[in-house]
């Protein structure tokens, strides 16, 4: 019953606005590689580590209502791809592989209330943290269940190049529809132009006039915009949306940082355009999930939908590969490598 | 074929920001008293115009898209209860009594588009100018087929004495919700908790810390929140909905002065609480004007249902009950008498 090390990263304290590394720590803990006695737990040994945005609402004081926010001592929580070392629980077994919730070290005895067995691994294995994971479950919610797209119809995606939008794109091309990304770099625009298919993109950071940005792109109006930004963005898509458009809101990345939120606006649009803004985490559509892998896995193997993360190589560079998220470092989806098997 | 005298409510010129009495003349018409050989126009004696506060989006110079602004020159348009005079539609006869779309004069030659013969008038006639036409089928709407309510569900209605929120107020009690309407004063409030039958009322404009107060009326936090007002009020509600509240937004009336609208900071608050927010107009829900007659009229002569109209008399005083809503001025429903029959 040997104890080894088990590398972490810690918080060191609450945050407010962004985090930044120095709100993570590196600590080197040590744990009994057993489940203990009467315990339903399963000890996962973690390969990849999924860097998400949500995050940062969990670093602060008080969480979401119906989250458990983050513990000052205590490692990070989040998605992960990782292998099972012994299994307290009958569903799962030695050797398995999962995805779904772990922490941010290199063992983790966890209570396994969100844990999907992996059955499928001719594909790369941290697309479980992606593609095939929470962020594409949620672009797929999002757009097919909230979104209810129609052949033909106009998107906007904001963030397009993220681990989910890079998704929303190739769904809503998939489902004909014209569909256009924004997103913060000329590396990302080129990616989404010539890599994921999207019809058009723009780097917002280039444009003073997003309203303008988005009459010269949609002069017909926007049908549905897939929003993982908020603030100025929406507040032009909202002069831009069609009669009954919709807007699944899956994130405001560029709000998270709550000290200071950007305004919006032009809210009372949403009235005679009938819009619909709907909020949604993904947890509420996992039910879905076989049918998510069944629509998607054919598309991925025949390489009709591709994937691009960045990848972090280590615990010790975690902190930086989060913080990045909120200035939009990551080019794709940001994946932390724990170990590769 | 007499002409006779035809008053007239006439937009002077296109409105910025919130309308004053003076960007309307009253000019003194004539109109010949006949339906022109081949049409198949109506022609009504107008007996009530309805004062609604969406009004002020047709008086500017672009209009919201799929809406006819007003014309400088021209009378205003708007719903009403009239007497068809002459009628060349088959649908229609003279004597027949009226709601619908108007405009703001004595006579009106108008095509019907949308025009609902008044089967019972064993109620007020005014009534269909609020409580069982427009106002009345939008509370109906928005509350029971987007606010989706529960029995023992938290509803909160802002401008909740208006000719809307005081329905969507009692459809609340009668689905056994717990409800608490906002309003401008404290003749408004007393009218809420004394003969309206919400639960509570207060005075937001007596409020100094709007989220505080929503928390102190709503410890449990919001179901539904019927929006009227938009502003700050919609941004204390997001910091106070549930899990999978929903926000029929009905209008923004604190907004439409839209040169210098407030700003909205707590739309990430929909993310984490699922919250629905949606925009709507009551066109959309005209085919369930019978079903919605079959609910009400049995509640308004039992007297469970009950009204409160805020009365003008005569077109000249057109422009000032027009733009009272957007100063709070009227307490209820408010009606401009034109004639009485």
């Amino acid at each position: 019953m040997a104890q080894v090390r088990n590398k972490q990263v810690v918080l060191r304290d609450y945050v407010s606005g962004f985090p930044k590394e120095s709100d993570m720590d590196i600590v080197e803990g040590t744990i009994e590689l057993k489940v203990p006695e009467g315990y339903n737990d399963v000890l996962l040994k973690n390969l990849y580590l999924s860097c998400d945005p949500y995050m940062v609402a969990l670093m602060r004081d008080i969480g979401p209502e119906g989250f458990q926010n983050y513990t000052p001592g205590s490692p990070l929580t989040g998605y992960g791809v990782s292998k099972v070392i012994e299994s307290g629980h009958p569903n799962y077994k030695k050797g398995d592989l999962v995805w779904g919730f772990t922490k941010w070290e290199e063992f983790s005895l966890v209570s396994p209330t969100l844990l999907f067995k992996i059955e499928h691994t001719d594909v790369p294995l941290s697309y479980y943290t992606g593609i095939l994971g929470m962020p594409g479950m949620t672009a797929y919610a999002g757009f097919f269940e909230l979104g209810s797209p129609k052949n033909g119809e106009n998107v906007f995606v904001s963030a397009a190049s993220g681990a989910v939008g890079q998704l929303v794109g190739q769904f809503a091309k998939l489902t004909g529809c014209y569909v256009v990304g924004s997103a913060g770099s000329k590396e990302k625009v080129d990616l989404l132009k010539n890599k994921l298919g999207f019809d058009e993109a723009f780097n917002y950071k280039e444009e003073s006039d997003l309203d303008a940005t988005l009459k010269r792109y949609f002069p017909e109006g926007i049908d549905i915009y897939f929003e993982n930004v908020g603030g100025k963005t929406l507040d032009a898509v909202l002069l831009n949306m069609r009669v009954h458009g919709r807007i699944p809101v899956c994130g405001m990345v560029s709000q998270y940082n709550l000290t200071q939120p950007e305004s919006v606006t032009n809210l009372a649009h949403i009235i005679f355009k009938r819009v619909l803004m709907q909020g949604f985490i993904v947890n509420d559509f996992y039910h879905l999930y076989p049918k998510f892998l069944e629509f998607l896995l054919p598309h991925i193997r025949e390489g009709k939908v591709v994937y691009v993360e960045d990848r972090d190589e280590g615990l010790e560079n975690g902190p930086a590969a989060l913080v990045g998220l909120y200035s939009g470092r990551n080019v794709g989806k940001q994946v932390l490598v724990v170990a590769r098997d």
